[in-house]
């Protein structure tokens, strides 16, 4: 359905606030296109809508909307709809929904609802945010090994009604230990007699509460699963995480790397958002790192000022040494980032043959590299400026060539630097790259011109 | 299983050679790390391993393994068992291997597949690179809407064995047309008795074999799909793409994001691969975009080489011409990846509200960066040297300040520009932020000097 028709479509149904409208529109409508839609409605019609609606569509519509809208529709709501709506919630999105709330509001909440609903929010919402127990969630199905695959099979249609996914079915002891896992297509495949430990496999890949939940979202991503189940200190099963958050996970975190490689990431601004930051947050994260370079630049500033006999001398000095000592930082910012791919991938790792093997090839790389920009350049100078002199075009020309090698090495090596410190490679290697190569591109060049030049101001 | 045991165990394995041993191992190891391990031995033992396996765990096994490994292993395997591989591969995985085959061993493998998989291999194979047709499977299970549950879960019983995904069922027409979808939890968790076309679900998201590859996963993630549905041009379904697929689809794309900014995308560096690609690769494809940079810097060099008399009067310029200039591009990647980072999210589209928007929150925070920097270095560049003059420090905090301003309002409306030429933001802003304000920067600086300081030269 086009955005137009759709917005027509839930126009009416607001005029109408019925829950049959809503039903006959959820068969034909993404859940996702709706809650879009109907953020652009004031709250308070969203909020009626809702509780028009009866509590199953209620709690999926809900938590399709931005986090945001969602803060301020719980307000809008009467109590019981917003303990209803806890009640029903995907363990994982109600805990961050309650992490939200502000305390009056959680102490409100809270002895309205039963017990074991209350002990669950509580526990998931003690996870810190980014960690896999952030993003698990409880609803997922569990059978147990001595059962038939008939007994396993009804025991999911009567238990798993609110279950998130019962695609995987987790085997478990008493213990809430995990022994294996069996497909639900495994179970519908196979013939009705056989048993659950026959059928299941054991090479459960899975992951901790307390890792990072970028790491689960990887291992569902290379192991091509629907869902990854999540471990206690104790090794119980708490829950499971879903390929769907992991998707949002890997998304986000990449989205992350793309600000951090614009050096919006010191202090905390791998958050920060054109539309929801304010613009004193958005001010206050980018001049930070804009006056930690203004420093570095100031340095290089300082030492140039410092070489004045010598461009005195030969003015044409000032010409070329922004471009020259900028390549460095060029060629650099090239070897990172193929380093840094390479690390995405997981061809390479933080450990001395891998470490080799990346100096071996970027080596011969950076070499010829900067014969090739350092004649360019040699040539282009040449034929910048009338009377340039032999000189002038020795110090141009190689302090390109060696500013271009230096760079190309140095930069290959950074993400290693970063992985040993570690810190994320990178958020650190782009930036730093660029300023290391500005302070030892400027060594480098009046390196060169006092070689050859230097005599000029004796 | 630790990754030294697993090595141990798998030497065991080859050296017995038989079905058993691995169906043991299989039970309590990921294929996918047991590939990995396999990788690192000789491809004639891999090619020996793979033909006295079962067909079924043979093909799994076998797609498991890195592209170049599976190549050699085709090569290293007899052609009876090379046909037997190519009828249980899944269908998108197969065209890929096929379309990697030279053209001789092409014609061989053809003439002895039989009709069905012939034409489905070269159906897909025919799809380029990167499109969804790539990435689309015909194993999929589909059900007429006639049918009741209970028959049409038995439809899938017989069916479905090898198909790769059956938790989505697609209800199709006699024109195979998609008429809705049923899920297979839908299906277990319904009364036997009841009608597919009750249950059925006809909002259904679905990508064409000929959008790129990377819309179809965005489409997934966003509607927490485990597969969409693939049409052709007459809405007929070809085929599905799943979830797993669409991870790797995506993350494929970061990391190629990731290494555009290194400037190593011209020359379709895009896939240069620091352990795939040869030396010369890596070479052709970094000199390029660098010799383009230099270009550029011959530009700037010029241009400050022929303001030689200012300079000569005025030594000084020379030593703050390069930082201040660079800082036009730090805060223009700032708000460049902002910006990207929006796009990305879906906060911000190429329209005149979203780029207005933009303009009025990049204002008023690139001014005050504006001011905050450019007092910071007039203060900073006072206390760097002795003697430093007011005209001279109006020309490097007023540059300064106008650069930072401009580079952050030039750099918010750079992947404005990408979009509307149809190019990939992310490719295109970060290195011409930094070209483009190069360029200003200089123009910017000189004119300061020539207003405050010009009068010296007359």
């Amino acid at each position: 359905m086009k955005h137009q028709e759709l917005s027509n479509a839930i126009q009416t149904m607001l005029r109408l606030y019925d829950s049959n409208a809503f039903a006959k529109l959820a068969r034909t409508t993404p859940l996702a296109d709706m809650a879009d839609v109907l953020e652009e409605h004031p709250v308070e019609q969203i909020a009626r809508l809702l509780r028009s609606l009866d509590p199953s569509p209620r709690s999926a519509l809900f938590s399709h909307f931005a986090a945001p809208v969602q803060d301020k529709i719980l307000i809008a709501l009467p109590a019981d709809i917003v303990v209803n709506l806890f009640e029903l919630l995907p363990s994982d999105k109600r805990a961050d929904i309650f992490n939200r709330l502000n305390a009056e509001r959680k102490e409100l909440l809270l002895p309205a609802l039963a017990k074991a609903e209350r002990d669950d929010i509580l526990k998931f919402a003690s996870f810190p945010e980014g960690s896999v127990g952030s993003a698990t969630t409880s609803e997922y199905a569990t059978i147990t090994s001595q059962l038939t695959v008939e007994q396993a099979l009804l025991s999911l249609r009567q238990g798993a009604p609110d279950k998130e996914t019962i695609y995987v079915v987790y085997v478990v002891n008493d213990d809430r230990q995990l022994l294996g896992t069996v497909s639900l297509r495994e179970l519908v495949l196979a013939k009705p007699g056989m048993r659950v430990d026959e059928l299941m496999k054991t090479n459960s890949v899975f992951a901790r509460a307390d890792w990072p939940a970028v790491e689960a979202a990887e291992l569902i991503r290379r192991y091509d699963l629907l869902a990854i189940p999540v471990l206690d200190q104790s090794e119980r099963m708490i829950g499971i995480m879903t390929v769907d958050d992991a998707m949002d996970i890997e998304k986000e975190q990449d989205v992350t790397r793309l600000s951090q490689f614009g050096g919006t990431a010191s202090g905390g601004g791998a958050d920060l958002s054109l539309r929801e930051s304010s613009i004193k947050q958005l001010f206050k994260v980018r001049v930070l790192w804009l006056i930690i370079l203004t420093g570095f630049g100031i340095i290089t500033s300082t030492f140039v000022s410092q070489q004045e006999d010598l461009i005195s001398e030969v003015i044409i000095l000032a010409a070329f040494l922004a471009p020259i000592v900028d390549m460095g930082g060029n060629t650099g910012s090239q070897s990172a980032t193929l380093v840094l791919r390479a690390m995405a991938l997981g061809e390479v790792r933080l450990c001395w043959k891998d470490v080799w093997f990346v100096i071996k090839r970027e080596i011969p790389v950076a070499l010829a590299i900067a014969i090739v920009i350092g004649v360019l350049e040699t040539i282009l100078a040449y034929f910048s400026k009338d009377a340039m002199n032999f000189d002038i075009l020795m110090v141009i020309g190689l302090s390109m060539m060696v500013c271009t090698a230096a760079g190309g090495i140095i930069g290959a090596l950074l993400p290693f630097g970063a992985r040993l410190m570690r810190a994320d490679p990178a958020t650190l290697s782009a930036p730093l790259i660029t300023s290391i190569m500005d302070l030892l591109g400027v060594f480098i060049y009046f390196g060169f011109a006092y070689a050859f030049l230097g005599h000029l101001i004796k």
